[in-house]
């Protein structure tokens, strides 16, 4: 079942580089993992923010929170969830 | 699964009484039948407006917006659609 | 009397982790006491979002008021009541 | 119990007078009544908007949605209603 | 001259109790004398927000930002003003 | 006492220009005659837009409502209004 | 290179039912054709609404204009186009 | 001086078409005469939408206006004036 | 040439008094100088905020950003600037 | 391939001056240098706040963000980009 997620991250200016450079990593080693299982089917940057649009595959809505819940930077993000449904037009 | 659809209807106010009749009773039987199957599990009013706040229980998003769209009302509505997931207060 | 209250969280993310836990907890176990007396009807997780969407049964606005304001997450929520009427199409 | 409404009223600029007129007749009439009963305990005009703010004292959320929806001009009017509870600092 | 004033009340969390306690009963006190001088003739909380409708009755816009801008809380405060005329179907 | 009034027209395009032209002559004059009677102490026209920004002189708000309410493109206009006090740098 | 475009459709719930299905026909008949060509690469239907989110791979910004423009019912749709870069932690 | 106008173009859809290419025969007519005179120096369509982004080089706001308001299109336009000053980084 | 400008003062609560004075009256003095060599030409307070509603009359766009750029509260204001025209029926 | 992108910053009135002056020096040698490139082709300042409008030719989506997140003042700019295409009616 597919969901968009559009995230927008606000990490705070004055965070120390340290720190957000761990949150960075974390959040960039679960989405990777995420992609190869198949959950996290698209993940796209929007240009001139930071910020992205990202299409989700999960079992359900509790699947689906679960997983942006876990996100390390999930904190700092302001995330718009939609439900997508199949379209009678798409091949 | 559950989802809020909170819904304005915005029926023209010269719709000919028959028409508009006739789409509000489709309407209501169609509600009232979703409701005994279970699929519609809460319909509230919005107090001071032609609008409500539903709680669907559906297999997925498909069956959703099949469910949605079906409403003799649909061309004349306003749905937005939240994505529930279990809370870890509830009971 | 029924009332829908959608409530966003926004605790600093630079809140130390013991404060917060308590706020949770308390937060948790009073939800979980209203729900028990019937005032906190449903409670759901908005998927995505530190946020709810919640059914509350009092007997007027006040009570309505005097609980959610007692609530150990107010200061640092952000909430919009509406208040719900029997629908004509509910059975 | 108290609820403010405010409603904006949206006549097409097009309606034949005599219908316009009949509709603001009707709506004076009723809102006129439901003052000397004690339930539209204010009502005052937006200044430079065809709008107003009202407050209603009515036993609930249903006695509010009913005298609402029965207004003649109610097909045509936005309305938002507020849920008002007693202040701490009310004299 | 009657004018409606909505106030969105912004407190940081994080202000020391003793600071938040004597702005409140600074503010309280203050509103309480303006209710008795005929000045704040309406004051209602907004159920589920730390905020309120108001009705002032003052001599005219000098006065009522006056009177606005010396509330304690005014620092903190959004707040939104409504020129407020007699409605023709008001008895 | 002061009020800047932001007016918005929206005349139907398809108005026939007769109706128009007359709707506008009608709205000059009144517009200039209230500008010499000295309420309508200023009248800009907003660039790129059929809007006008307008401070109007009046003794309360029921003079102020009155008089907006009684310019024939009244019911084709959004009206903000906007009660101005004195500032304290004003010279 | 890719973009996001949100399409909302407001067709006239008045319109001839046979206009209607000759636009929603040869809309679709396009819409195939460009998912066929590659250009028009996921199109989903937003749950409740008659709407899509669809992602398309173009050589610029003129062509997603000139197809986006050339759908049947594009004088109906308020399309909202996003530009989508590579994401670092896309795999 | 420099002023962008985003202009979006709100033509209804059952205009009769050879009044539409009417219109926006004029209209082009009118925006190239005005680009080869040096008022119109950029005009940019934004994809996905009957609209565009402009920058006028003009001697005032009256000129803009003016100018914007004698277009055939204006009537069915929504505009949005930025008076665009020298930037400091500008070279 | 006017302009209005829109000018909302957003200074932190918190900010020690004296540099909030200081700030004050650097402030009110230039406005009083601007305001005597005819540049801001009306300066009004809104009604229960902490902002202001201005017409300045400057040459150009350039002076215009220059002026309320050097404005000492220019770094804790959000400022909206509207391009005025000569209205047709102003006298 | 052109893009417009709308650059509000908002840098904390508390930085140091050296800190911001440091950001703001090392922005306009980039803001100069892409302009020599013939990548940033338009920069303008909004009048009456700290924001652009810029246009930029690149060749896709990911040069355009590359580039805008490579500016130092990118953490504290809230930017939206417009993907613009060519205007039939342009010259």
């Amino acid at each position: 079942m597919l969901f968009m997620a559009q995230m927008q991250v606000n990490l705070p200016p004055d965070m120390p580089a340290a720190a957000a450079d761990k949150l960075k990593a974390d959040e960039k080693a679960l989405a990777q993992r995420l992609q190869r299982e198949g959950k996290w089917v698209h993940l796209w940057r929007v240009a001139g923010r930071y910020a992205n649009v990202s299409i989700f595959d999960v079992a359900d809505n509790d699947e689906l929170h679960t997983l942006l819940s876990s996100l390390p930077l999930f904190p700092y993000m302001d995330i718009q969830v939609t439900a997508l449904a199949r379209h009678p037009s798409a091949i």
